[in-house]
């Protein structure tokens, strides 16, 4: 089986390292960078890179490609208009699932693979969802998988939730435990605050304009 | 502030990726990744590399480090022997912080930091940092600021709780909740399985035997 994750400029690390780490245990899989160019994509935050060791061109017939996300500047006007979508468009009618975390799903989104379905995104990219023609539910995962083989992720760190519902609707469910396991991920934040609807609203408020939210 | 991760051949990516991405968000705040030498660092899977742009010998003073872990043969007794651990017992008399996340810990036992302390590790390294003087007990976060300046994460996925206590210390609980709320950490695994105390017995015997667990 083999997994693709594209790469860009000025997307989000953990969108694409967080589904990596749970879907590279699955079994009999590989999993491979993909980029417009075999190069280092610099990231959201300085000092980290992640290198694409395929071109998009290359990889003609991926089972499973997982889009990251990243702020509006990574996921705007021109990424929507760029390769990326393109070669989504071509890939994902042989896909077994095409899938996103966070503001990935504005990439779906500009490559027509959403529209009219529910879906999700980082909170503060909502807004951008639906007026691309899906509608964001509050939903940490939304799974179209017998439908229209997507599959969605809320903000950032949810593509670890969402990369083990995908390990566990591609291997089985004690495939998938065993991933949480080998990971420890066991999550105990030291607040519970990860949510809008939870947030402190002081903090809540600074962070939406920090993120230049649409809600 | 300048916050150090050192890299190392075979780690665990998300051990390393996970606090990064909190920690990055801070103000006034670099992240850094060092290794022995400027280059990329394959890590415990294929397909993904993480890069150090600053030598150990160049990084004389951070004032936190984070050391990722990996599997038994990334933290085994040559990388014990090696350099890491010389400069972790060099740099922490000087760091506000010196953390691990998962058997990173078990480096920092090799830099003698640890030994007489209670700690935390990879459920499965519990039994290699106790055979080095170090005391695993239960708990996913150990916190010895006060005393010792030492944190500590367990397994993998624990480095993004480890690092949101470790913000939370250093700028604040309204900071630390608003890097909660941008990276919408939330979680809602799709299972309840990623403990040896939650996860079904059949993953769990399966899980130790793949993991080599010394417990």
């Amino acid at each position: 089986m083999l997994i693709a994750i594209p790469l860009f400029d000025g997307m989000t690390t953990l969108d694409a390292v967080g589904p990596y780490e749970v879907l590279v245990r699955l079994p009999d899989t590989e999993v491979v960078f993909v980029g417009p160019e075999k190069r280092a994509y610099p990231q959201e935050f300085p000092g980290i890179t992640l290198e694409a060791t395929a071109t998009l061109d290359e990889m003609t017939a991926p089972d499973i490609v997982v889009v990251p996300g990243g702020p509006p500047e990574a996921v705007g006007p021109a990424a929507q208009a760029g390769v990326l979508p393109a070669w989504l468009a071509k890939v994902h009618p042989q896909t077994t699932y095409t899938a996103s975390v966070c503001t990935g799903s504005i990439l779906l989104a500009a490559a027509g693979l959403i529209q009219g379905l529910d879906g999700t995104t980082h909170w503060a990219g909502k807004g951008i969802l639906r007026q691309m023609g899906c509608n964001p539910i509050q939903q940490r995962v939304v799974d179209h998988g017998d439908s229209h083989r997507i599959l969605m992720g809320a903000g950032i760190s949810s593509g670890i939730d969402m990369a083990l519902t995908l390990a566990a609707r591609l291997k089985g469910d004690d495939i998938a435990q065993g991933i949480q396991l080998a990971l420890e991920y066991d999550p105990q934040p030291p607040f519970d605050a990860g949510h809008p609807s939870k947030a402190p609203k002081a903090v809540y408020e600074r962070v939406r304009v920090e993120l230049k939210a649409v809600e």
